[in-house]
């Protein structure tokens, strides 16, 4: 399977997405890899690694232009033709790549994407599913920042695309859908969540009602749906709440010799909870709803987030999710329980 | 100085509160309260505690109801005209009490306070102002759930008065001003934060622009505005996550006998970090905007909690919050850089 990377997306590129390609290539014998950047660039930060036995694996395909972060990202898309991220996601369109993956510019991405790759039949606007940890096993949280200003029947749409994503690749029956809200009473919410709850309601998903911020790693529920910017807002709040708890107490255990040699007794304990808190662990998350398999990393991906995004993307294609997302949104259509979808452009 | 107390409000009523109040009128000397629910129930628990130094100076004022949580809260205002939490607003209303604290429903809270109270001059909509905990000092996050779906020009409202409790009650000079986003650039958020950042940037406020999730607990900032459906589901995953982490943590260090000694030697550690992060120590956030002082605690609220709400109560009155907010938002809307504040009902 031939995967397009974007080398020059994210804070440590091109170093960490050719280190985290070099990785991928080693651990995963099916894969091929379509580098894309600056040539030189890249060839000289391949040149670093030793890649003899997966040198035929890998191809560099050239690009002139970057999108910087501060840009506006659908901008970028017509004003930045030869960036990295618009090749490679006309590299999908052209069907030279099976996916990509970016840890560059979301917005860029998310764009690019929807206007080249087009949205999947029965979806208005994709939104991105990022696997969050959780006690007992990770959830889904969808959207997490590709749409800020959502409607209800997209939240409808983010409920069917996060079920599936549960099911085809974390493998689990029947997923438990909830709606973040800021009470579990069907009243709570505001106008969108209150408008979605009832939607979701008359659907066919395994739908369990509203989830409080409180209850996110507490509760059993395997996709939490909400609009963009709550989604990213909880995200990143939730990652800046856990790492400041440890960081703290990382400070508390250096104040005496004692608790010094206390914190080199459990340093197993700590270790562990790192790797459980670690968000490259979960590597990238999908985009769900473009007509394409696209993966957006961390814009501060390490190597190995890079290689678990390939993972991702990969596991995304052989799992035909867009596929099941159509046929599953067709049905859904068919049987007329709730509002189409794609209000915005109904299929005719 | 006179505070009511709603005794049936939150989880663990009338116990908690009734044993809060103990400890508060313990505390502070020059405190008087009036607890507020059915009379048999609160003398009953009363009797409990040796309350000789202090009997008189508290009081008890019977009312036969109570707000259920499932109700809403605008129309339990309507139809429990003896509620603990009507009741309350109404002693603070004809001046009976300087105060009220309420660890009860906070939606009806709400509603009681601004139907009863009526807002402040030159402002619309109340907001919640909770302290947040993090590295270096506590920040206000307003507004943490009263008004669902803003408009910018309440947002403005809330960085106002936010700026005002930072000032008054937590002693901050020229209180740095952030609204809450998805990234840090201008152009980065939804309608509302894009629209709010404009009329920001032309306030006399200390504004220094988006923050993101991800910067809350480090960047330096001491007030954070968002509408109250983003801050109630932010102010809850962070608690959620930072108890999760530590929840795991406690686990991981049960697993075997050197972990469990490493553990008891960085007791002290946990302890400063259960401290720093415990919702209790700050006892109650600020319902600002409203005509009166109105304390609302948290649901689960300890005896600690409430005797801390309770403190907050009697320190912003003691700081006049309102007559500066009051004073302030004049002053702005004289200076004329800006929107009213008040767009539903401008002061004719």
């Amino acid at each position: 399977m031939k995967i397009a990377l974007d080398a020059m997306g994210g804070d440590y590129a091109p170093s960490s997405p050719v280190a985290g390609a070099v990785l991928a290539l080693q651990e995963f014998p099916d894969l091929e890899l379509l580098l894309v950047g600056d040539q030189t660039c890249l060839e000289r930060e391949l040149h670093r690694h030793s890649l003899a036995p997966w040198q035929d694996r890998v191809q560099v395909v050239h690009t002139s232009q970057v999108v910087a972060m501060g840009e506006s990202g659908i901008e970028s898309v017509r004003r930045k033709k030869d960036s990295s991220i618009s090749r490679c996601v006309e590299l999908v369109k052209n069907g030279a790549a099976s996916a990509l993956v970016s840890a560059g510019h979301t917005g860029a991405t998310v764009a690019a994407a929807t206007i080249k790759l087009r949205t999947l039949p029965g979806i208005d606007r994709p939104g991105i599913a990022s696997v969050i940890p959780a006690e007992e096993h990770p959830f889904v949280l969808i959207d997490s920042g590709a749409n800020v200003d959502a409607e209800p029947a997209e939240l409808v749409a983010y409920a069917f695309m996060g079920s599936i994503y549960a099911e085809q690749i974390l493998g689990i029956v029947r997923p438990r859908v909830a709606l973040l809200s800021i009470g579990t009473e069907d009243l709570k919410g505001n106008e969108l969540t209150r408008e979605a709850f009832k939607l979701l309601t008359r659907s066919s998903l395994n739908f369990v009602g509203n989830i409080e911020g409180r209850d996110l790693f507490q509760r059993p529920v395997d996709v939490v749906v909400c609009d963009g910017f709550v989604g990213n807002v909880v995200l990143k709040t939730a990652e800046a709440a856990a790492r400041a708890v440890m960081d703290w107490l990382k400070r508390e255990l250096k104040r005496n010799v004692v608790r010094k040699m206390g914190a080199f007794l459990a340093l197993g304990a700590f270790r562990t909870i790192r790797r459980k808190t670690d968000p490259d662990e979960y590597g990238g998350a999908l985009l769900l709803g473009v007509n394409g398999t696209c993966i957006i990393a961390h814009g501060a991906s390490s190597p190995k987030a890079i290689k678990n995004a390939l993972r991702v993307a990969r596991d995304s294609v052989k799992a035909n999710v867009n596929g099941v997302i159509v046929e599953e949104v067709r049905k859904y259509h068919e049987q007329g329980h709730g509002p189409r979808l794609d209000v915005l452009s109904p299929a005719s």
